[in-house]
């Protein structure tokens, strides 16, 4: 074999082996920063646009002594390695919107971002080098590299404390995590202090300049247009739904409304929308909120393609420029326009499509060697693209004072304080639930959107999904009337509508109406996730994370204080339900179920399981069609159970305190207290 | 924005981006090297086990100039990246095993070894940075890092040759293909010269050291047995197999003969072989060869654990340890063992599985920052993995100057001289085409193995393939019995036959007696792989790469010279079959038909659609039940259409030239000469 210096090249590596020390030094109370090597320039800590929140990370319990203590192996020519210690029965959490694993120990992580994340390898549309495990801490490499993360459980030879053979519980051995971070030649890790995983996440996405509040009428419905539908026809929309009774508050356009849109010109096509200011007039008139779909790639035919140029990559995608928004330049340019074109003219918000990597399966992003004038690489800017594009777009919101609430499909650290929700091309029903149980670990909101359905029932189950997500929304882009009506698309397009499809619509009706019912409570679950770093939307584990049943439940999520939701998929006439160790109230009947067990329930096609924790002082709103209605202050107050705890609702942010029977003045206004089941 | 040093980054980003001058050296007849750089100590040409056959490649046309110019972009941290242009229209093919994608024009490949290849990254068992083009040239990049190759298409800002849009057929434009090395600071190009697609292809596989040729008896049937049998029913399965007169050459033993086998202790288990010499023998003595399954990975029970434990790599796999077979060392202590326990008592080759990388779904490998003595890195390593395991085992099979035939999971660049064939966990027949289609372009054997099916017809259909393939295998190692007598598991399992599966195993004899019957034929494609190169299956574009129609033919394939196989998917009661631009007939029934078209065909659940090009010679042997018996000598020697060509058979190295009713004196016995159709 024709190697030289292989002994040289054994020394060096035995070398690199040995443990290098590693200093904390203190990054925010109950956070410790290590830093090892020199870190790379462009990292999601240094693109920064939110301070950390000090005043919220000061408010959690204090923390003595930084948990754990990473350390480093080192560098080589392939970027740099660390390790992180695990001890036994110690179980992973995080990575950002993970569709195929929940606990992440054992696990090897890709954390590469990818559009069509079919595969349990770490690639997604939002991966975060963040995670938490259940010893009550959070570990952040920081970094915008693909970084490889060996989440526990790989052996390394001599090492005496493993047992031998293929299936040994690894999980139950003290092990490590090891991270390489490619091309990189150090890089800072910070630790998040806890005492419980709970608050490790909480201190995390306050560190991130805590949770994004959106704006009321963001949690109210949507429902996106299809891609063909000129001006007329969405206003025809817009009358049908509130003639047809569905609560809505936000429409959607998607890429038909521009001149060009692969790439985009960011110019209102004029033929199909004749006059879009008067249409956003008269719909906001009508209490809607209208949302236009783009993605950033610029293409010849806009008008800031020109000025972009220079501060843009030197690959492009569909021929359009792809902006370097690490680039202030960059960001002026594309904010002023889109200032000028739709914020200015009352456009609540946007949806940011394909600002992942598509590179992988469908080959028209820009490439990982792209170079871009800031300095950045294309891996790097795969990294931060979404949310440096949320930063471009937020900068003209802010310049308004105005909230926006919208969608995007890529995001990465520290994205806790954007009001943007991610979502899929993908459409498998149980992934979503997945990825919306896994995203309240890494600061995310997911949108389990409802497209098509394969008939009633599932459209049914998606529709119950997404009422009890971040973004309740009907994506209608390729459907010219809405699902209930037809969930066949050729079939709904031809205008031929199932037939009995009232009484489905009637059911989705039903449906949406439990999300105006419940925004009060939503919306306050949002208030508490900015201010303290609560996830609004989180596993069962975060909740209770000592209780060894929790750690691997991935279909039922924590909505707010008191929900516990547990969706049904299609084609499922049962399931089983873990319940957390105290009472809990079926939300329709108020049926008690003792809790610290597993139950099958079989609910009825109508209802979605949501139990509601024993003590809960429930608010629902009226029904109302929009959340511009005061009807969404009316109040029905529920208590689950005896001696119920006040409940804390919000009115923008003012904070008001309902106790049962006793609402001070506001503009809250209780009409009814009721005791379900008794 | 906290960046600093823009405007230096921004200068060396602008100086990167000029290409470099490069110069081509002569590097063997019609092929050149570009040296760019500072290439790697670890490649596959640094690694490589065989010379280039010198004597092979002068014997190809020659040609007079390097067809085509890589240049390098240059270094970076991320690694060393090229281009390489692309005229409008050139199609590319390659990159090893792909089960996705067949042309490749267009793609992003990310050249990574992963056991699940589910999606069309790239990513593959048997990824090779080698593509040809219908201009007619290879390209090999020699590196043993997970290169990135944009097979053309990707825009460059200020590229005036582009037109503008989603919908542009790119394929038509002037391009080129970019490659990244990760980690690389510089690497070797070789270009192969064609003329056409096909030469180039003969001419990397000679440069590889020639195709593989397996001993006859290797292109027999194999039979892989369940993998609790024992000693007993091993052999109780061989006479089964004779007595239901089912040709079969080889079986295969699974994991349990062993002591341990996750990891391996490649030490015989005695409580189910109490005697496996006697049971070599006395297989032998019925001509079966016994091969055996195994990984690398070193049990601490097996006697080589400690030996090997200085020369292999710092990570454990199912807490055994992975040999660096880049080292002597290791090589000789496991071939040495190999040797003693298995190959000198008969052994007539090996499986050897595990060798990709599952990190990617299953989460068992050594990682890619493993560190080996040699000096390779896991990433290294896994790219070489496959091939340097295999000259592990070809010393021992060398020393003793005797041929084996074997499977393996992991292969690379420069694997044409190994007699090992590839095959998958992945079990989609229409893949498993698609894979046999691809291998032929980079030098590579694939076996789409049967296993179970989800009825008789999938069977039947699965045979099919394999049995017009590099190797005709049943695996049955989760099965205690034949297929043909009922395909589901678990019955299977519990001996409850499928009513009528005697009219199956009918069927399945009749295909495996075709095998049997076309046994000289492809023993004569393999005698000619070895020594032009020319893979003995491959695709249409190889042999008509000026015929645009089949530049996306990936479900039919050539065998040998003459003959044109299109397989059916089960579930298919037709299909579409392309026929080159000259006469066809069909196998069975000698009935001619025009090729330059397409054509349907619905043939019987019985026949794989073969057909035979006009002209040909085409020598049937009797279907004998296993490759010593002299009948597979006795020739039925068929003329497809007017003045066929005369064929060349080989005895051993000696060529045995037959014309129409004209045979030399040899081995070989002419007992019929036919005409079907006539």
């Amino acid at each position: 074999m024709p190697l030289t210096r292989r002994s040289l090249a054994k020394t060096a590596a035995l070398a690199a082996l040995a443990p290098r020390p590693s200093h904390a030094e203190p990054a925010g109370p109950g956070i410790w920063r290590f830093r090892f090597g020199t870190p790379e320039k462009i990292t999601p800590t240094s693109t920064r646009r939110y301070p950390p929140d000090q005043a919220g990370m000061a408010a959690l319990p204090s923390v003595a002594a930084c948990p754990v203590t990473p350390e480093a192996i080192g560098a080589t020519q392939r970027g740099f390695q660390l390790r992180i210690s695990l001890e036994a029965n110690e179980l992973i959490y995080g990575f950002g919107l993970q569709f195929q694993a929940f606990q992440q120990r054992g696990m090897k992580r890709k954390l590469r971002v990818n559009a069509d994340p079919e595969v349990n390898t770490g690639d997604s549309h939002a991966p975060v080098p963040f995670y938490v495990t259940t010893r009550g801490y959070g570990v952040l490499i920081d970094t915008a590299r693909y970084a490889v993360v060996y989440a526990g459980n790989k052996g390394r030879k001599g090492d005496t404390r493993r047992a031998v053979g293929r299936d040994v519980d690894r999980n139950t051995e003290p092990s490590e995590v090891v991270v390489e971070i490619p091309s990189a030649q150090g890089v800072d890790v910070y630790v998040f202090g806890g005492p419980s995983l709970r608050e490790a996440v909480q201190r995390y996405n306050l560190f991130s300049g805590g949770g994004a509040l959106p704006p009321r009428w963001g949690l109210g419905f949507w429902y996106r247009c299809h891609l063909d539908f000129t001006q007329a026809e969405v206003g025809r929309m817009a009358r049908d739904l509130r003639s047809a009774r569905i609560p809505c508050d936000v429409l959607g356009l998607e890429p038909a409304w521009q001149t060009k849109a692969y790439s985009c010109s960011f110019v209102w096509n004029n033929q199909k929308f004749p006059d879009p200011s008067a249409m956003i007039e008269q719909l906001g008139g009508d209490h809607y909120q209208l949302n236009l779909w783009e993605h950033a790639f610029t293409n010849p035919a806009s008008p800031i393609h020109k000025p972009l140029e220079p501060h843009s990559g030197d690959y492009l995608v569909w021929d359009g420029l792809v902006p370097d928004f690490l680039q202030p330049e960059a960001r002026r340019i594309f904010g002023a326009f889109h200032d000028k074109e739709h914020v200015s003219r009352g456009i609540s918000g946007y949806k940011l499509d394909e600002c992942d990597n598509s590179d992988f399966t469908r080959n028209w992003s820009f490439p990982e060697l792209t170079r871009f004038p800031s300095g950045a690489d294309g891996e790097q800017m795969h990294s931060l693209f979404g949310l440096r594009y949320q930063d471009t777009i937020q900068g003209v919101f802010d310049s308004h004072n105005r909230p926006t609430y919208g969608l995007v499909r890529n995001s990465g650290a520290l994205a806790a304080p954007y009001p943007y929700v991610l979502y899929s091309d993908l459409y498998n029903h149980r992934e979503f639930v997945r990825g919306l149980v896994n995203s309240g670990f890494s600061g995310l909101l997911w949108c389990p959107e409802v497209r098509d359905a394969k008939d009633p029932e599932d459209l049914i189950r998606r529709l119950q999904t997404v009422v009890f997500s971040p973004l309740a929304m009907v994506n209608a882009w390729y459907i010219r009337n809405p699902p209930w009506k037809q969930v066949q698309q050729k079939t709904n397009n031809a205008g031929q509508f199932e037939p009995g499809w009232e009484k489905v619509e009637a059911t989705c009706r039903e449906m949406i109406e439990w999300r105006m019912r419940l925004l009060p409570y939503i919306h306050a679950a949002f208030v508490q996730y900015h201010r303290t770093g609560l996830p609004p939307f989180r596993a069962l584990v975060m909740d209770w994370p000592a209780d060894t049943h929790t750690h691997n439940v991935d279909d039922q999520w924590i909505m707010g204080d008191s929900l516990l939701v547990a969706p049904i998929i299609s084609g499922d006439k049962d399931r089983k339900v873990y319940l957390p160790p105290v009472d809990w109230h079926d939300l329709y009947t108020g049926k008690v179920l003792n809790g610290g067990r597993t139950v099958t329930i079989s609910p009825p096609l109508e209802r979605i399981p949501v139990f509601v924790k024993a003590g809960t002082l429930l608010p629902l709103a009226e029904p109302t069609l929009h959340t511009a209605d005061e009807g969404g202050y009316k109040l029905e107050v529920r208590a689950y159970g005896p001696n119920p705890q006040p409940t804390t609702l919000y009115d923008g942010d003012t904070p008001v305190e309902i106790a049962w029977q006793s609402a001070p003045r506001s503009r809250y206004e209780v009409l009814r207290w009721v005791e379900p089941g008794t």
